[in-house]
C-alpha cells in the first residue's frame, strides 16, 4: 500500500501537453523560447507587411499578441481558432508576444452566417444573454465563469478546511421543505413507463416513486439528518423555484450553499460561521482573481466591508430605522422591501448587516423560539443586493417542534424522528450563491452569473 | 487592497470553539490538558463503580473512551447525545481517552420508541437502507459519507489544478442530449401558476417555461459550449434517468463527472486525461481516508491496478476476446453484458480496461467517426464494476454534425453553431461517480454510495 501511496504510479505513453496556456506564456519564464499556442482570434489588425493578431484560449482574459510576416498569415477574421509557433519575446514596452513563423486556421468564423458578435463592439448583457451559447466568448462573460468557478472552489475549501462534510442532498424529494408551494413537480416524459409501473392505489402520475416527487426548494431538512450523526455539513448545489418573479435577483434554477452544525445553541455562533466564511473566500477571490474581477465588474466595487465587523442588530431596531430614520413604511405581510434591505446596509455604511431575533409568523415553522412571539433567525443583508444569506437555530425538542409543523406538511415525521433519538441543538443557514456572486462580482442582474440562466418563460438549450 | 488581502479583516467577537472535536483528542497533543467533547454514545459499558462510554462525533470513525465515576453519569443509553468533560489522558495500551468529571446529557435516545439499531449488533445494508434519516448515525455509512466527500473535492481540485474550470451546466433543460426518451418533465405543481402564465400558442403544461423542459441527462452538449471558449471545462452535479431499471448499478438520480476538452484530436490524449485523474484521485484517497475505507469495505479491495497502465484494446479484440477466449455470446443488439465487462477486467489481470473505436451503430450522434463503421469512443471498464467512463472525440465539421443529428432533435442549432463559429477539435467523456465509489468503496450495491438514493418505486424522504 505505502509503495502505491508513494510512486502514486502515474505513468503514461507520452507528455502530450506540447501546446503553451497563453496564462502561462504571459507570466512564465519561456522567453527566448519556441512556442505552440491554440486559441480563438479577439482582435486582427493588419500593417503593409505585418499582421498582429490577439489570441485568447480561455485560461486567462488576457490575450496573447502574435506577430507574424502577411505571408504566413491564412485569411482568418475574428472569432476563428487558430494555432501558431514561433519565438516568445519581448516588446519595448515589456509585453510578451510571439514572433510567429507558422500560423494555421483551425475553425472559421464567417460573421455573415449570424456571428451575433462583431469585432471592437460592446455589447449590453441582455443582448448577449439572447446568446447563452456563443456568450462565454466575450470577455466580460468568460471572467464571469472562470470567478464561479474560483468562489464554488473556494466555498468547499474553506469549509472543508474548517471540516464540514459536503453532503449531496436529493435533488428530486417527496417534500415541499419551505411549504410554500413553489415547488416543480417531476413525472417520467413517458406515458409506457408508467403505464408499465403503475399500481393500484397510487395515482397515474406518481407511478414512477410511488409517491408526487418535486423538485428540492432546500437541501436544510435532509442536511439536518446528517448533522445528527456527522456534527458540521453543508450542500451546495442547484435548488428550484416555480414562482412568477421577473427581477434581478430572481432565477428558476439557483445554486445555494445549505450548511447546518450540530451543537450550537448561540445565534451569535452562527452569525460567525457566516461572516467569517464570506470575508474568507472574498477575500481569496481579490487575491488570486484580481484580473477576472476587474474584467467583469460592471460598475465600481466596493469592499472595504471586509476589513469591517458586520452589523448584528435586531428586527425591531431594524424596523425602528427604516421607519423613523429612513422615513419608510413597512408593511407587515410582506415585511422589508429589497429598497429597505439596501437602504439599511448604506445607513450602516455599507457593511453588511444581520438582522437577528424576527417575528415568528415571518420565518418557517423549524425555527426556534426565543418566546411567543420570535424565533432566533437571522437575514443577512448586503450592499447593492440586499438579503444574501438566511438561516436560523433549529428547533430541537420533539413536543415543540411535533405542535409547529403545519398540517399540510404530513410527510415530516421523520424528520421529527431527528429529535426523538440523541437530539441535539443545531443551528444553519443558506446563502443564494448567484446573489454572493452579484455582490462580489458587481454584476446587476443574476442572471448574468450563471451560465445558464432559468426564469419564467425562458429555458433556452 | 492590498492591506485588505493580507490582513483577511477576520476580526470576531470571541473563540467560540472550546469544544475539542475527537478527532483531534485522537491525534494531537493535549494529552493532560482539560477537555470538553459532545456526541453520540456508540457503546457502553457499566462496572461497578466505574463506566465506560464511546462517544463519537462525526469527525472521524473511531470513537473516543470516557471513563467516569458511576454517580457522574447520567442515566443513558446509546444513540443518546451528551457533553462531557475531564482529563485527556492515555491507557496502559497507549490509547487516549478522557477522565471525566462531568457527564451531561443532551438528548436521550430511548430505544423502545422504534429506535432501528440496537446496540452492537451489525445490520444489513438493505436493512439499514429502510432508515435513510438515521442511515447516516451508522459507522459504515458515516464513513461513506465523509469518502464521498473526500473524493468529490478531490476531483475538483486535481481538476482546478490542471486549469479546467468548472461549469454549472443546467438541471432543466429544453434538450434531451442522448435522445434515449429517458427523461423527467419538470412542470409547476400549481395549476392557477400555470393558468397565469398561459400563452396561446403554447401547450398548457408547458406554460412556465414556453417550452417542454427536462431534468438534464447529460451536461455535455452545454458543456461543449463552454469549450469552445475556455478550452479545459468539466461539470460535476446531478444527472437523471427515468427507467425501470432495478441493478445494483442503477440509481434515477446519480451524479456524474464531465469533461469536455478542446484543440484535442488524439482519443489516446483523452485516455491519458481520465487514466492520471483516477489514478492520482484514488491515490489521494489512500492517502488521506485510510481508517474510513477500511471502515467501510464490503470486500476486501484490491488497489494494486493503481500502480500498472491501464489496458487499451480496440473494440474488434474485446469483442474477439469475449466470444473466442471467455466463450460468451455478445448480442449485437445489446452489447457486452455488466458480466463481459467484469471478465474482461479479469482476463487482463484485474486492471481497468479502456475499449477503443466503437462500432457507430452503438453509439450517439455527436461521436466522431473514424471510417464509415467506427466512431473514436471508449469505455473504461473497472474490475468489480464494468462500465464507468464514457467518451469520445465530438464530430467537429458542421456538415457532418448535421447529417448526423437524428430527426428526433430538432432543437440543436446552437449546437451546431458551435461548429459554424471557430469550430476547434474537442473531446471528452462522463464518469458515474458512485460506480466509481463502488470500485474504490468496495461497496456492492450503489444505493449504499449515495445520501439519499431514488430509484424506481422509491423517494423516500
Amino acid at each position: 500500500m505505502l509503495k502505491t501511496i508513494i510512486n502514486r504510479g502515474i505513468n503514461l505513453r507520452k507528455n502530450y501537453s506540447q501546446t503553451s496556456s497563453i496564462l502561462s506564456l504571459l507570466n512564465d519564464d519561456k522567453l527566448g523560447q519556441h512556442v505552440f499556442i491554440q486559441g480563438w482570434i479577439k482582435a486582427l489588425r493588419k500593417q503593409k507587411e505585418v499582421t498582429f493578431l490577439d489570441i485568447n484560449d480561455g485560461s486567462t482574459p488576457k490575450s496573447l499578441q502574435i506577430v507574424s510576416s502577411k505571408k504566413n498569415v491564412p485569411k482568418v477574421t475574428v472569432g476563428a481558432s487558430v494555432s501558431a509557433s514561433g519565438l516568445l519575446k519581448q516588446t519595448a514596452k515589456g509585453q510578451n508576444e510571439v514572433s510567429a513563423t507558422s500560423v494555421k486556421m483551425i475553425g472559421e468564423c464567417d460573421l455573415e452566417k449570424g456571428y451575433p458578435f462583431a469585432p471592437r463592439k460592446r455589447y449590453e448583457p441582455q443582448y448577449v444573454r439572447e446568446y447563452l451559447h456563443l456568450r462565454p466568448r466575450t470577455k466580460t462573460f468568460a471572467s464571469v465563469l472562470r470567478l464561479r468557478h474560483a468562489a464554488y472552489l473556494a466555498i468547499h475549501n474553506y469549509l472543508h478546511q474548517n471540516h464540514y462534510i459536503n453532503i449531496h442532498t436529493p435533488i428530486i424529494t417527496a417534500n415541499d421543505c419551505e411549504g410554500a408551494g413553489e415547488t416543480f413537480k417531476v413525472v417520467p416524459d413517458n406515458e409506457q413507463l408508467l403505464k408499465n409501473m403503475a399500481k393500484k392505489d397510487v395515482p397515474f402520475d406518481n407511478a414512477y416513486f410511488d409517491t408526487k416527487a418535486y423538485l428540492t426548494v432546500s437541501g436544510q431538512l435532509h442536511l439536518e439528518a446528517a448533522a445528527h450523526a456527522l456534527n458540521k455539513v453543508y450542500c451546495f448545489g442547484p435548488t428550484f423555484r416555480a414562482e412568477n418573479s421577473i427581477s434581478r435577483f430572481h432565477l428558476s434554477e439557483f445554486y445555494m450553499l445549505e450548511l447546518e452544525q450540530a451543537f450550537l445553541d448561540d445565534l451569535d455562533d452562527l452569525l460567525d460561521v457566516v461572516e467569517k466564511m464570506i470575508k474568507h473566500v472574498t477575500a481569496d477571490l481579490l487575491e488570486h482573481n484580481f484580473s477576472d474581477l476587474e474584467t467583469c465588474s460592471q460598475q465600481k466595487i466596493e469592499y472595504s466591508w471586509i476589513d469591517k465587523e458586520f452589523k448584528r442588530i435586531p428586527h425591531e431596531e431594524a424596523l425602528d430605522i427604516v421607519t423613523n430614520k429612513l422615513n419608510k413604511t413597512v408593511s407587515s405581510k410582506t415585511g422589508f422591501t429589497k429598497g429597505d434591505e439596501v437602504a439599511l446596509t448604506h445607513y450602516f455604511g455599507h457593511v453588511p448587516v444581520f438582522i437577528i431575533n424576527w417575528p415568528k409568523e415571518e420565518k418557517p415553522f423549524y425555527m426556534k423560539q426565543i418566546n411567543d412571539d420570535q424565533v432566533a433567525a437571522f437575514d443577512l443583508l448586503a450592499p447593492s443586493v440586499g438579503e444574501i444569506v438566511g438561516g436560523s437555530l433549529r428547533e430541537n425538542s420533539y413536543e415543540k417542534l411535533k405542535a409547529q409543523i403545519p398540517e399540510s406538511n404530513s410527510q415530516l415525521d421523520w424528520y421529527l424522528d431527528l429529535r426523538r433519538f440523541g437530539s441535539v441543538p443545531t443551528g444553519g443557514f443558506g446563502m443564494g450563491f448567484e446573489r454572493y456572486l452579484q455582490l462580489v462580482l458587481g454584476v446587476q442582474t443574476i442572471k448574468d452569473c450563471i451560465p445558464f440562466p432559468r426564469w419564467p418563460h425562458n429555458c433556452k438549450l
